[in-house]
């Protein structure tokens, strides 16, 4: 198979690779973008987004779609459904299933998924009643009865949301307050619809077919009870997408890339940006300002300067 | 006078400000903005903005307005005209003219500046050709003749980016030899689109309603030449906006406000954000990040958590 080369390879097309591919591309460079799913990363999903500054009440995807835009009018090459099958982060080459791609510099823009619950049930009924996504699956439960498991900003908001399709949505957490921030318990709990089961953990998702119970246990009592539910959505925590990496690549104790303010991971050349990259906050901005710290050093680097 | 108290005072309305006040506003944080002129920092002035992600061509003040809109939608009071006539980071206490105003954390915003040239033509071309960012306005210049004022990093850095767009570009630098680092010259005297006028001083940017020509005056030999150009890149340095705090927090050797990852700065309580803050890149990408970061730890710390 023929190698192409290019001047930099983003490896994700999330909010901060799209922002290095507008960056690296209107500088000049020749910039692949490599997705495996189709663009967007998280925030495609959202259906609301009003804190993206600049930008007054939008959603997820049509964020993204002008990103991609950006990033394409500047030059930038964005392969969809070309997930990374091997990767030499010391000798700059990245295959896929359909080609050998090399580069001066690479980008790991791989972003981070949520943590699995780890319980009975839970990967047997995924797209049959088990979710990760109310944007995308909440309008299947009108009606119904759902659960959301978690305390913190994104599982309240989704609970929020839920509320919209669900005739009643159990939050369901296993400490006895939530982590979300105040504004969003306020709304939280003047939610009528929104009823809380604090220090409680699943046991067990358990249906024929599709979601119909869960196995609850409250972790003060040890008290055992079920709770009939359609519908349960899952938001406890995140993981970085740094598997084809492992190893390679200094971490930190969760296992996100660490680098310097230059975005520079430990193999000279490699950079880290957005969500995959360690860093105490995790938002649209903090992934659009990684993205072009990360680029610019590219640039930087293509110049012998850095 | 009466003090007014609120849980976070931001200082200064660009876009790293604006982005704080956004985030602080929307967590339920009652939120003041001062600002000593008027909404909107530096890139206020903008004529075309093509690189903020997820916004296709704008322009410095719409991008501005919309931010406005947002921070004031989610309850921040922002005041115009107002600038800072003594603050107490300590004691979390600032007065302007007109009222005293306490907080329980501080958000420094207050941006840098470029050193102007001082001559006539600079101020009355200023985005019709007069710029201060080879970054965001390089790609404007393709195939032109453009000229870079100064010969330090920033100066010779910004030319060689240049001279992927530009057909050709002088660096015109009053003594005979550059101030940069020694790499930096090594690459920049082997870039054939360089070319170095040395021991030259600019008289006047001239040109009607956009830069059109340059006077030049040999601080040798006292000649006066004129040279066509389309552009005019200044680079002379830039300072940060920090005069009022002076001495109270820790900063770089150029001045700029030190922080960890967190925007915390040297007194607790007291964050900075944006162009004012020590940090190796400053976009409108990177403003908001800090924005949003150092509203989140106001937020935590607010609730106890930082």
């Amino acid at each position: 198979m023929e190698t192409e080369k290019y001047d930099v390879i983003i490896i994700g097309a999330g909010p901060s690779g799209l922002t290095s591919a507008i960056y690296c591309g209107r500088a000049g460079l020749s910039t692949l973008v490599l997705e495996k799913g189709f663009c967007g990363g998280q925030i495609y999903l959202s259906s609301l987004v009003e804190n993206y500054p600049g930008v007054k009440s939008t959603d997820g995807a049509t964020l993204i779609a002008t990103m991609v835009s950006q990033a394409k009018s500047f030059g930038a090459q964005i392969l969809e459904n070309s997930p990374v099958t091997e990767v030499d982060l010391e000798g700059k080459t990245v295959k896929t299933e359909k080609a050998d791609y090399s580069a001066d510099s690479i980008i790991i823009s791989t972003g981070n998924r949520w943590r699995k619950l780890g319980v009975p049930g839970e990967s047997e009924l995924v797209g049959r009643g088990v979710s990760y996504c109310a944007t995308c699956d909440g309008p299947f439960f009108k009606g119904k009865e759902v659960a959301v498991i978690g305390g913190g900003d994104s599982a309240i908001e989704e609970a929020m949301y839920l509320t919209k399709f669900a005739s009643r949505v159990y939050v369901i957490h296993r400490r006895d307050k939530l982590r979300a921030e105040k504004y969003v318990q306020e709304q939280a709990f003047a939610n009528e619809k929104l009823e809380f089961l604090w220090d409680t953990q699943v046991k067990e998702i358990a249906g024929s077919g599709k979601v119909e119970k869960l196995s609850l246990e409250n972790s003060k009592t040890n008290e055992t009870t079920g709770l009939e539910v359609s519908g349960v959505f899952i938001y406890i925590g995140m993981l970085p997408n740094t598997e084809m990496f492992k190893g390679a690549l200094e971490t930190d104790e969760r296992g996100y890339i660490k680098t310097n303010e230059r975005m520079q991971a430990s193999i000279k050349g490699v950079y880290a940006a957005g969500d995959v990259r360690s860093s105490p906050v995790k938002q649209i901005t903090t992934a659009t300002s990684d993205g072009t710290v990360a680029a610019v050093s590219a640039v930087q680097q293509s110049q012998g300067l850095l």
